[in-house]
């Protein structure tokens, strides 16, 4: 079984437009920040470590996302991540959100892995693969 | 010939990250606001009409974007949006980014069109629908 | 002794610029959540019912802050709010921000209290002012 | 008479709250933004050449802001900007913001000058304190 990695943000006052739902933009930041704890927690670097003593970059090369529901101010959404697909030098991210288990969004989230001294791709290094590979869903 | 719609944007130091380069969010920020523009200077409409007098949302439904080349401070960025498809209660953006020609980021950004007050989707009327033709970009 | 109200914020990615330091404007963002979360976890009012229930809106009328040092990405920040101030209809906090007791700024945010019906300044209810009396800090 | 340097911005959907007024933190980030055009267009230097090429930060010491009215969805926002106090090594901005000439905001905005090598302060160069000199308002 594939692992998935979760967190629960309450949606604020300044996440929410004057429709009173949240402002779509939001939930790519949610998105990025959602991977940014999955690196800290479950792979054990934090973003501090990866940018700036690595010199690793993780540019967004691709990213969308389906909403089927709007969010409410004091929420609280739980945003699951997996991987969908585990490349090279890329991971892409799947990305669910859910309100007391009624599904908001999907979103799939691309990212390459590069340096931060050539702004080329470089291969994920061994050590992190083997810990990603336990998050890639399986294929449906 | 369709028509389409061009801004530019400044690329600011607020928009960039610990990189240098526009944090990826800021990007559909710019999207909603070069369709907020449209409505503004192409359909006659601001959006202050359209939410508080008229009574209408535009929620997004789906929205992705490719990116191929980052964007730095204080380049010039400008946003061309079309049509990809107008459909009977929804509108289907394609925004393309370019700096210098040189293309920054591809998007589509769907909308519906609802009542604020019922929150359900409504028929987009003749008179928008009429304006909004001219932009539905040819089948490709 | 007067009560104090704290929260810890990682100091994500999203949150920094060019310089690799927090962008100033995030911390006005992280103030406003700090007194969000108190509203919420000390007076038991989230901002839902506030808002939406019973109608009040809290606007700022005067913020600022004295910034001593910069935070860098992945720092944990230490927000800490007491009362200043608390009027007939209006709270004045003081806001402190700290990481591993290092300050880095000080903030004075000030709300008034209105009615979202009428737009106007209310008084600040006895069964909220009670609980509040208990965040104010002494006069120096 | 001292010179002033004016920018207007729309206020868009993204800038407002559930209450419908614009979210005061967009104000300082709207604040930064006049400070930036100040510099690229009436110093004749953009911020990617005094971050860059000069390697100059201007990291905000004190910043802090009184809020008169609301702003709207749509209004048009006029900044303006003045010198309060020109130091040695710091500026102090006076922005002031309106619509259609009523005062919306006045702000106070305090920059230092560092270098980005050393992250210490460093005075102003004359080549930019003279043209800054005529943005200094008299003493009130």
């Amino acid at each position: 079984m594939p692992k998935t990695f979760s967190v629960e943000r309450l949606i604020r006052f300044s996440h929410c437009d004057p429709g009173g739902i949240v402002y779509f933009v939001n939930f790519f930041d949610m998105c990025n920040a959602t991977v940014e704890d999955w690196f800290t927690q479950m792979l054990g670097m934090s973003f501090h470590e990866i940018h700036l003593q690595r010199r690793w970059g993780f540019p967004i090369v691709d990213t969308g996302c389906h909403f089927s529901k709007p969010c409410w101010l004091s929420d609280r959404l739980k945003l699951t991540l997996s991987i969908a697909k585990l490349g090279h030098s890329s991971i892409e991210f799947a990305i669910h959100g859910t309100v007391k288990g009624e599904e908001k969004f999907r979103a799939r989230h691309k990212v390459a892995m590069i340096s931060l001294d050539t702004y080329r791709a470089i291969p994920i290094p061994d050590e992190l693969r083997a810990k990603m590979e336990a998050y890639v869903a399986a294929p449906r």
